[in-house]
């Protein structure tokens, strides 16, 4: 089969034939790609900035937001059937360590990332477990969910840990309207009733954010702090999320985030700098976001069957990889590019 | 009656006479003074550190951990009656506003704060409302408390809003056994079932730790983060309360914390610098605390009653409270100094 | 001014000039009435069903819904002003006793309730105080909200208990579409994401679940556990709210909760008569449930002046309040019916 | 290897030898048993009373509360080692479902139950999963904690769910200081700071119970309600755990709760019977449980492994299993019967 393989970093992948993956243990799921999310991870790791972290062993294959249809189970497999569609958690976890069975598997100590550290999906199979398998209900085309299954899934985990502080009456923050931050928009009203300001550079994405719901938008041109306590009377909002954390961001995450409330890190680049009495005298947090769980993934499908929550997508041949690499790199993607096999 | 009261910055304060205040409201409640704790904050407000943020008008009394028996209350308090032992929350809070009617009264949108921003305790009487007082039990003697309202309270805070997380096999780290930190010591086994590691640099202070329950006790000479990786399979604590918080420290309690683990910071004077991708990708938190709300003073006398948190105090009649500041600023006070009248 | 009083019971209330209530204390706040919902409570009262729990004294003014404007303030009252808008929290609550200071002050230990055991607002003006008034945005009319007071203020707090369950990919089901059960089914996709199943005897009422989101609905007609079973894949739902809970309503409802599921109790008349075995082997539980806290009524606002929930009411003048209960009697009422002063 | 069978209800087990079991699956653990506990249910098994609800084909092997050394491993099993203690989880569970997923396990939809519905433990070996394995640490011997796999879990899951409840200054009441209410008493102090009242009917379990810390004994004689609101200044406690609930007891439970508080159903025989109207003006829940989760069991023997939870043994061989049968029938044993191969 053919599949886009890095065989050094700072070189384009290669698209290449490669022997198809078999199902060879009893809970192994054979899945046929549908659709695979391209990502800026995925140019991260060809500038070899994940070599030292992932440890991976070149050549191997890209791709970590995969969905597709089963195409052939192990003995021990009764959840999913051939044919059906299903979209995969992008790690492969244990099921046996504390984490794992304690429902918070994105923290499972023995986990696997495919497209990270080993074999993923740009190509036109792959082999998984069960545990990595959720099914999706008939509604949803794999290639339009695709990039849901690490993206999305970021930034709805980060708005289903903050939802029971965001009662009706409260204001929730969400900082860069990108390619998570417009997830969140959609999840927020979904899942909580609190009020939403959409901060974002570009006017552009402001008015997405519009679109989307935000109740105000605020270019961030500087004096955005400003313009945010302005509309929450001089109090700040109950959470912010801040999807960028480049450097500067979390200073003004953080000057953003009212007195008891919560700033969420999920984009990163630079740093947390904040004196503890700053911390202190406001009892403010700053929550660190990773994936979510299996179940979160789950929850999030419920809300894509629903209509809830939809993804622009930008589709390539998985032929033309490296041209939706390429599009990605120099900022012409709209949405989110999506190979489709 | 008799009050020590500050005049100006940078000088001792006097003891002096004043005019012994009255009930005057309906909800006025007349404390005689049984105790009051003497704080390295006291030093530090003589020093000017507070006077911008405090905005207090000289002259006026310190004193911010307060208990006695009250002497005379105002026509529509039914709480308590003269006589009555009692100890007072360091705020006067509004009971209307959003945070006080949500039980989060710390947050209080309109809060004084005796000793700090309007006369104090330091004197024979002092006048409050009822939504300050607690009332004692007939086993707890004032002077033996007072210190527990504002130090100790601060440090039940932090570990009641961590005890959720600490079930059975888990793991809390008490950076500083000093006056919040031996506090916090006693509040862990009362609350939850938590192994706890102290870190000091003293080992007098460890000394204590142990004779306090701690299940560890490690040296804070520069190895402490290799030691207490030594004691935890080499994944850090589920919590880490930081009492010292000095430059440099929270660092090092970060580099504590256990992946999905939180930092809490309690001391201050350092700075929180930690760059966005640390926070992520171990999914940290970094939480910042103040002290807590009235219910929380309640349920902490509750625990002083039952015998199971107790403070060791060095008393001093009220006519020597410049030689208790002295002695503190000295660092000849073991345990907490307690003003007697 | 004119007021609508009990004098005796199973006879109907009197239409009649009483003196206009005054501000004298501090924290009184008057108001001059602009809508108050007529509730079945009413009528219960009418026909001596409270006369002992309740111990008030003959006569009085019925009325425990009320919204206005405020006419005149006590002089510590800071947070409203004449000629604001604003609803009233149906208790009247201390703020000092251990469930106000939780936040949880519909348990308040030395709450009056006006219009049940004290004068009410069937009249042209109410006084209160200062603890029970929630402003109102200047888009919500005092008229349209009334009966959110109570009836929509019980619906509310039953779904926000519940919501932390509800996630996506959950069901929660609606038994019994009245008046407070109508304000449940726009509650929950406000704060939730789980599908709604409603169950009621009457097509109209099932009609207006459709109109108002529900995704199913579900005639009672002694079939409904089976029909919710099908439609829940055999496992019944997350969170069973029984608005009705007459006779053998709780053992449907119980019925139709899921596996380690909750049943909501909100309504009475009926008994919950269920083996224990029952609950343990699946660990169910039944789950009361009163009015709503004060910021409850605060964020049920919020969701009224975000256009979120919205009341059906049929309006009548003051004076024709003898009208209104006898339409409410009769079922002549289709919404909820307001009084105009 | 010998092993305890059923042949037949209404019979006595039968002592046998049978084939040991192997090894076969990945993920198979073969334990070789250390204690097995005798447990009331393995009577009404006997009595034929879960015959229908087990559909088990005899003949079967007793036991379901097991503990021993592991004696060999399948080829995926990394986590125990041959020689290794342990005390295995009741269930045997899929991993894989909603409830495996969210750490909510116990209600597995596709578990199976040694000892019920399978073979289980009355014998020298035992052929598990690796799901249901918990390592012990090298203090604990497997004969002291057997009983803890089911009875232990299901007290310890109830006053775990219970916990946040019971801040200080809180009380709780454990109705019934039996096999579970003992394993209760003695995690309340481990996970809380409430006030404990024990009810019981016998004077020795009270004793018992004294022994244990609860700060109240209060005989069960037909005033213990009386006797539990004046313990409680009138108001009852915040959570009531009834470990008896035969018929008359949930109805004493229910009266013994406080406003709001929550009446816990864990033995079984009797029935919950209320009026709605009583549940919904006092706020209260009636919250029905199973046995824990296996995470619960890791933390239960956490406290095991410190000491803080102990059972009350009494040891017979395996070959006297029906001596101990007949023994727990005539109310002979005093603690637990456990098994020793």
């Amino acid at each position: 089969m053919k599949a886009v393989r890095v065989h050094a970093y700072h070189e384009p992948p290669r698209i290449e034939e490669v022997p198809e993956p078999k199902v060879t243990g009893p809970h192994d799921v054979l899945v046929r790609l549908g659709g695979i999310g391209v990502c800026r991870t995925d140019l991260h790791i060809l500038e070899g900035q994940w070599a030292a972290k992932s440890g991976v062993t070149l050549p191997y294959t890209l791709g970590h937001e995969n969905a597709g249809w089963v195409e052939a189970v192990g003995s021990a497999v009764e959840e999913v059937q051939p044919g059906d569609p299903v979209i995969l958690h992008p790690l492969v976890t244990c099921g046996l360590c504390d984490a794992c069975r304690r429902g918070d598997d994105c923290h499972c100590e023995r986990s696997r990332f495919p497209g990270i550290d080993t074999d993923g999906g740009y190509a036109e199979l792959l082999l998984t477990g069960i545990r990595s398998v959720v099914k999706l209900g008939p509604s949803v085309e794999p290639a339009a969910v695709a990039p849901l299954a690490d993206a999305g899934l970021t930034a709805y985990h980060a708005v289903r840990k903050a939802a029971p502080r965001l009662h009706p009456g409260t204001t929730a923050i969400v900082i860069g309207v990108g390619g998570l931050g417009h997830i969140a928009l959609q999840c927020l009203p979904a899942l909580t009733a609190a009020r939403v300001i959409a901060v974002d550079r570009s006017p552009e994405s402001l008015a997405l954010a519009k679109e989307l719901g935000a109740a105000e938008q605020v270019l961030a041109d500087g004096k955005e702090v400003d313009r945010v306590l302005e509309l929450t009377d001089g109090k700040g909002a109950h959470v912010v999320f801040d999807f960028v954390a480049e450097p500067g961001v979390p200073a003004t995450g953080i000057a953003m985030t009212r007195r008891h409330g919560d700033y969420y890190v999920i984009g990163y680049g630079g740093s947390v700098e904040v004196p503890a009495i700053e911390l202190i005298s406001r009892e403010v947090s700053v929550v660190g976001n990773l994936v979510g769980t299996f179940s979160d993934l789950v929850e999030l499908m419920a809300l894509a069957e629903a209509g809830v929550v939809a993804l622009r997508t930008q589709r390539y041949p998985l032929a033309s990889a490296l041209d939706a690499l390429a599009d990605l790199d120099a900022g012409r993607i709209h949405g989110r590019a999506v190979l489709v096999p």
